[in-house]
């Protein structure tokens, strides 16, 4: 187990209903709110109603700021910070899924320092990033998450899109701590099929990331991650096929959470290079994270990781798959196949040409993730160092 | 899963050598510090001179209180407080295992409060804790572990004795968080044997209360355990073996910080119906908390938990240790087997007989543990409403 720091301030508020109680937490924190949510879904799902009236009671001003996109971009993000400024709101609160919560933070900074959001991207080309992280200053935070996914709820990362760019990456730091995450199952009942795989997947690769890339003396962390896998798989196609199931969308739920909390990771140190692998796809085509991870695991799984720690990749086809062979080799190739199985089962396996990805931009992204989301540019961490060619070879082979 | 408020604020600073940073983390809560401690390990050890050093670099002023003892006392922490208020203390460090940082919970508190411990502690007889209760605000606590037990670190909880009126019960609240706790696995090395099996046995009381006593559908929480659990076990006993081994120690202290740091009994909402049963026993003995609880949950497993709920003591079996019977009733009744026989591997099975406990005192502390660890006084809450005449039954049954 290597030294860590561990933080998680975010005060959890979970359960059935609690969404109906906002007004009276925001309180904590501000008096005038920008309510940051997505375009449609929490219209019409009447989330956004609930929590408005939710403020209104407590007494709470709040502007609501409609306008985020999937893949947020900055500018989406300029703009809100912009208005929050203008109007003298004093707390940001996002409803929303992933997108909407890392929106809400990187307009949480943008509002309080009036810095444009494109400074503070990891990677980018101004590199003021390197001054400007870890941000340690933002308006207080609160968090509804719509999704069970990014985690986005009680962690300190934003991952932001500059469009015009190409430039897809992180911003984080003490600040971005969301003051309290409230968690209610029953607002992820409305989320389809498709998103409630792609979220699944997402928790998925949160957690095998650290796991592959990591410390390996870490049983602790090993047995934590073990244990919020067979979680995610357990109850992620219960999800889909039973969207008002509030056992699966509690345990849904609280697993993203965790997986992305600290907990896991922690002790670990691990990387996150096929989230920098995904995040330059979705930052030149608007496509659902979630659906690109599913893409590249299998590649990844084979192409690096089973080259470098089949133990480990047998150990994860063990202990989550229940894959009882001896061999080690033999298991790693099991567990590939029970991972690709399972993303089958969820739909949520494909190829990046069904998503409309060009193949003769395939070396230019590889290039740029390295570029963007690799540590001093050069190569993304993981159970190696994982170069542009390996990239490369990770997207052809899923083509 | 039920709904839950869960609060971790305590930043946790892991790892080898992290104990000599102490002083510049104690700069960022406060500029004079009461150094809580025990009477003579910490001096012994070297571990209270590389802290002095430390804050001595830092610029931090500082005042010695040595005088906690095992199971501390209420008048104990009233004269820590006195001192913190005399001195100007702005600042609590607690530097021991879970007696030290309990009293230094409570001795921020009465530093702060100027009221007398004895006024807070759970089920005490003059009834003010219930108007005290939970404790809002308290000097800033920094903790430095140096025993893997209670998880008092990275708590809010304190558990303090009247020896005069012979009770002992927590005192709690979100401002007994500490600020930060430091844990550095070395400072552990020099822990004895029959301490180190205390420690394993308490860590492994706190995750198996919950999972008998709280709501039943919480798989997440349910894993999170069992994995506590299997590192418990597999390096409680590797520790006492290998004092010196750093992963065996850095994956126990690990284990204990999370086993109570809330995540494993949020969403479940269990009692602590043993820790209240031995809490009167060490409140009347002098006995080693750890030890108490290993001679009382064979009792407990086999009165109440195998009546109420065999078929939790056979998945606990079935994921903790390995047992794969089919039928539930075998399978529990292997379990506490099991349970015993790593009891008697760590050397701390025995009776209440044997660590000189009274017969005839039975009766009454059975009474007395309800009275004051009880809800409203009437039971204790478990896998079932624990009655006094239950717990005369498991001491009997213990004895």
């Amino acid at each position: 187990m290597i030294n860590f720091i561990l933080n998680m301030p975010t005060k959890i508020i979970f359960g059935k209903g609690e969404s109906g109680r906002v007004g009276e937490i925001v309180q904590e924190y501000g008096t005038k709110a920008l309510l940051v949510t997505g375009k449609t879904s929490a219209k019409k799902t009447g989330s956004l109603r609930k929590i408005e009236q939710s403020m209104q009671q407590a007494g709470i001003q709040y502007i609501i700021y409609d306008q985020i996109e999937p893949n947020p971009r900055a500018t989406t993000v300029d703009k809100g910070g912009q208005i929050a400024r203008e109007e003298g709101c004093d707390v940001i609160v996002a409803l929303g899924g992933g997108s909407t919560m890392d929106a809400a933070k990187a307009i949480a900074t943008v509002a309080l320092s009036g810095r444009p959001c494109g400074e503070y991207i990891r990677g980018n080309k101004t590199g003021k990033w390197k001054e400007l992280l870890p941000i340690q200053k933002a308006l207080p935070i609160v968090t509804i998450p719509t999704l069970a996914a990014t985690g986005s709820e009680t962690n300190n990362t934003a991952v932001i899109t500059n469009w015009e760019t190409g430039e897809k990456s992180g911003m984080s730091g003490p600040g971005l701590h969301p003051k309290a995450a409230i968690l209610d199952p029953e607002l992820t009942y409305s989320v389809s099929a498709a998103y409630t795989a792609d979220g699944a997947v997402d928790i998925f690769t949160h957690l095998y990331e650290g796991y592959f890339s990591g410390d390996e003396n870490a049983n602790v962390q090993d047995e934590i991650t073990e244990g919020l896998m067979r979680n995610v798989i357990e109850y992620g196609r219960k999800a889909m096929d039973f969207p008002e199931d509030y056992e699966a969308r509690s345990h849904l739920q609280w697993t993203s959470s965790l997986a992305l909390i600290g907990i896991a990771n922690a002790g670990r140190g691990g990387g996150f290079p096929v989230h920098g692998m995904e995040h330059i796809l979705s930052a030149h085509y608007d496509i659902s994270h979630g659906r690109g991870l599913a893409i590249l695991t299998p590649a990844y799984f084979e192409y690096i990781v089973k080259g470098e720690k089949p133990h480990r990749l047998a150990r994860l086809g063990r202990k989550v798959f229940q894959i009882h062979e001896k061999d080690d080799q033999v298991v790693a190739d099991a567990t590939i196949k029970a991972v690709v199985a399972w993303f089958k089962e969820l739909e949520a396996y494909g190829t990046l040409q069904q998503v409309g990805i060009e193949k003769e931009k395939l070396a230019f992204m590889a290039k740029e993730s390295v570029r963007i989301s690799g540590l001093d540019g050069q190569y993304l961490p993981g159970p190696r160092n994982i170069t542009s060619e390996d990239v490369l070879r990770i997207f052809e082979m899923s083509y």
